[in-house]
């Protein structure tokens, strides 16, 4: 049996997977168009290399292991005709994600854009304008593994949190969770709305103009989720007027960022180039997974750990 | 009773002040060469604008409210040779403090810096090299309110906390405590050492050298207590020789720091201009230490609250 990574691991990971699993033959860093591809039974990816002209091209392929989060951009009509497995990584992504939030509604609150600013320039200045993240409330879109782990950490600092998503059911870590159709009568109460949502056809331009315009005017927003929560168009606006008070985006529309997109020199407006589940520890985590699946693989179990559903999107 | 602050407070805090005790009449951002001085019996202060001279000029002064933490650099044998009372704001430090630290130790991990200087340019690049708070240690010199504070959101992140102090004895929020004479020893296991530490006799130039060299290569060294803990050209030397990974430094031994100072300019030391334990919340909560104390003068209750040791120097 072959298993095909595109993309590529540490000397010693190799020699591990090797060790474990020798019965099976692994080939590293290989492009779509490698021969390699034809005959792989498995293929670990990031996700963007898989389009259907590849799929054409394998003639074993039984399971696509992604090591991401999302397959908004995946073939997923072909997989599924296909009977292709797909398995990801839910869950590595909630440490670094949410590490992440914290550091920047933290850098906000403590100023710290203006500290590192001001030292350029050798400027001792004490008037910050710092502020304090306890005593806030936050509302986070998406109450998953990852909102949840966002969702404790704040309350560690003595926020409020309200998650939100389809159903109204209960979730680790928040203190209330609404529905989706309340979230227009509830984001007034927020100093932080922050969506970890998937892309879908539910969440797709999910907040529009009136949602913005409810927040307050000093709200963070954050986007760390997918791109298409709203259209830039609209975001854009109610920096630009100030409906709001900051925006912090992991993830756009169109990604890279084009140079001439206003985000990037908008005051308000902090842009992070898609980064914040990164983590040194990625790659680790996600061998850990894929090794506890290869090996139910191996032994006939078909129940394998995070399964994706094509039809849900996540 | 008069009351002289030398510092300005909110009109609707004047407000309140009067209308809670109607038989005080309160002087408000009084400089200490005003007149009214020479009439208080409690002067609220910051701390920098008393010295020798100005305690020559009051006649019935009794009690020092001083709205800071640090009393090190106040004319602590004339106040204590008048029998004046000193009482501060300890305790109200913390929240925003801790707040700060992690705001720091996260934008480091989660590489904001970098973030914030490539999208001055416009430079979309996802090779950030974030790493993750979660599994690392923690060394806080001080764990009294603020560090266990610290050591709480700390450990809320999944960090190791060893506490530092002179008792060894245990405190909250820290795995473990050592004392002082064992820190040369341990210092090589944390990947965080925080000082929070008041100046005094005993905390004065406690780090020297080889404590330096005993730390981590990819330590980060946190001063947010006072500047005298080491000698900066100690500390230069560690960060300009990579012995250390960075330096975040809110105190210093002459503040504001001198423009020539090299801290300013190096990479691996961020000069944050003693700001950590400001807050838009400062004042409020100081006044309500500052009424609480003054109903307790009034009933003629000698026994305030936060009462500092002029002698320990804190």
């Amino acid at each position: 049996m072959e298993v095909v990574f595109t993309f590529d691991v540490k000397d010693y990971q190799k020699r591990d997977l090797q060790t474990k699993f020798p019965q099976v033959m692994f080939h590293f860093n290989k492009k779509p168009q490698d021969a390699e591809v034809e005959t792989a039974t498995v293929i670990v990816t990031y996700g963007g290399d898989i389009d259907a002209a590849l799929l054409e091209r394998t003639a074993v392929l039984e399971w696509l292991m992604i090591a991401s989060a999302g397959v908004e951009k995946m073939p997923l009509a072909e997989i599924a005709e296909r009977g292709i497995r797909m398995t990801n990584v839910r869950g590595i992504h909630k440490v670094p994600m949410a590490e992440s939030v914290l550091a920047h509604i933290l850098a906000l609150r403590r100023s710290l854009p203006l500290i590192y600013e001001r030292q350029q320039v050798k400027e001792w200045n004490r008037k910050v304008g710092s502020t304090e993240l306890r005593g806030s409330t936050a509302l986070i879109l998406g109450p998953g593994a990852i909102g949840s782990e966002i969702g404790r950490l704040l309350q560690a600092f003595g926020v409020r949190t309200i998650g939100c998503n389809r159903s109204g059911k209960k979730c680790e870590s928040m203190d209330e969770v609404i529905i989706f159709d309340d979230l227009l009568d509830r984001l007034g109460e927020a100093d932080y709305v922050i969506s970890v949502l998937p892309s879908t056809p539910e969440t797709k331009e999910m907040l529009l103009e009136e949602h913005f315009k409810a927040m307050k005017e000093t709200v963070v927003f954050m986007n760390f989720g997918r791109g298409d929560l709203v259209k830039e168009s609209v975001l854009l606006n109610a920096l630009k007027n100030d409906e709001i008070g900051h925006a912090v985006l992991d993830v756009f529309e169109t990604e890279p960022l084009p140079q001439e997109n206003e985000f990037w020199t908008l005051p308000n407006c902090t842009v992070s180039p898609h980064v914040s589940s990164l983590s040194g520890k990625y790659v680790e985590r996600a061998l850990v997974i894929f090794e506890s699946n290869l090996e139910r693989w191996l032994q006939g179990v078909k129940a394998l750990e995070n399964i994706v559903d094509g039809g849900k999107g996540y």
